[in-house]
């Protein structure tokens, strides 16, 4: 059901002094299982950006089911869905050996780079999306 | 109907190259929310920590509404609700001159700092939420 | 001798499973004092962009002396000095209650905001330094 | 010379409004090269943790040659040297296709975890130091 997964090590910079992983570092694994993602189905997120489009985050949501640690690999699978006008939507599951760790989604829309005024996901990128959840459908 | 509002102003290190502050920079706002909330009404988080307690996050959620910028001094309101057995929850609302920014909330579970297992948010604690949050709503 | 001084309260998702603040922390309160500095006695840092100039960090340097622990307030002290060409060098003092926690410098290059190629100083910003540091010499 | 060499990515996190990676996501992956170095010759990180002795950092210096941007792959390359008494240093060079990005180097004391006062660095990690460090000059 996820077209990819991610691998991430638990960096000492990313605990806090309760031992565990810090909440927010979970949003910037979910941003590096995106960017993997675009980089593997839509020619990379750099590519979008070149296009003269942003994509900004507007809304983001984590479930934390128990601590990450130092040095723990991660695995963070993700999938896009729900493209539609300017919008889209990434779901994540975080797992380590198979317990899940976390999970969560985050919810985007596009917006001209000059302009920041929201524009449609271009038919090339809802394409590639569409093309790589269907074939981890299957 | 916020017992306690406070003043962050974004870092440059915050920023990302979008020009604007980055999506995993709102938790870590809201946390300093949380803390200057515990300090005004219920002795301290490290006091809380300092009793053997952990509080862990265990589920944040993020709405941005309008980019964050470089400098902009943002203003975190936040308040606390919902204590029962050993959970409790934060809602949060930044705002930059009246304009909303961004909102979200965080929940919460106490555990025992040594077994790392559930236990109930203690009397003290809930009952200096009661009175911040009941004083606020006159 | 240093023109300025800026607080900042030691942040949890600054600690690390160390129980102590990470030592990269050091290098982003740098820069708010940076911030606070040009703020006070150059117009601000946005200032200086605005005018198509951006000031890289060529060198960086810490030096550790006692750990810093979340929610500590500490004072970082700041001045600037050797304004010469593209270059400038900035130097922190970091204390808790009149305690060396850590000093260090980091030394700047202004390049052209467009082109990326170094680009002298501009006479306003460092006359402005100058004025600023004589001030706090006298 | 290097006895390892780790490869980062520049996360979109690590990216500020200049459009370059933080000055201070440097220390991050030089601590990242560490661990791995660690983790290869030493039995990790978190085996020397467990021994009940902390590695504090007392010193970073890093210098800044080229900006390194969204996404490029970086790979740092770590040594470690001058182990004496309680303390250590690690050397690094980030590079980017063959093209010096940053260099630096991290000087380390070793601590007893209850105490925090200095403590020699136990025989069999200064060995096992030698050991990597002589391979690589070999």
């Amino acid at each position: 059901m996820f077209p990819l997964v991610t691998e991430v090590r638990v960096r000492f910079a990313e605990t806090d002094a309760q031992g565990v992983a810090h909440n927010a570092a979970y949003l910037v694994w979910f941003e590096v299982a995106r960017v993997d993602y675009l980089a593997e189905f839509a020619g990379g997120y750099q590519a979008v950006r070149d296009r003269g489009i942003e994509a900004f985050v507007t809304e983001a949501s984590v479930r934390y089911a128990v601590p990450a640690r130092f040095d723990d690999r991660l695995r963070v699978h993700v999938r896009c869905r729900d493209v539609r006008g300017a919008r889209f939507r990434f779901d994540y599951l975080v797992e380590r050996s198979g317990e899940r760790v976390a999970d969560g989604w985050t919810q985007h829309a596009c917006v001209d780079a000059r302009t920041f005024r929201p524009t449609r996901v271009p038919p090339w990128l809802a394409e590639a999306i569409a093309r790589a959840e269907a074939r981890a459908a299957e």
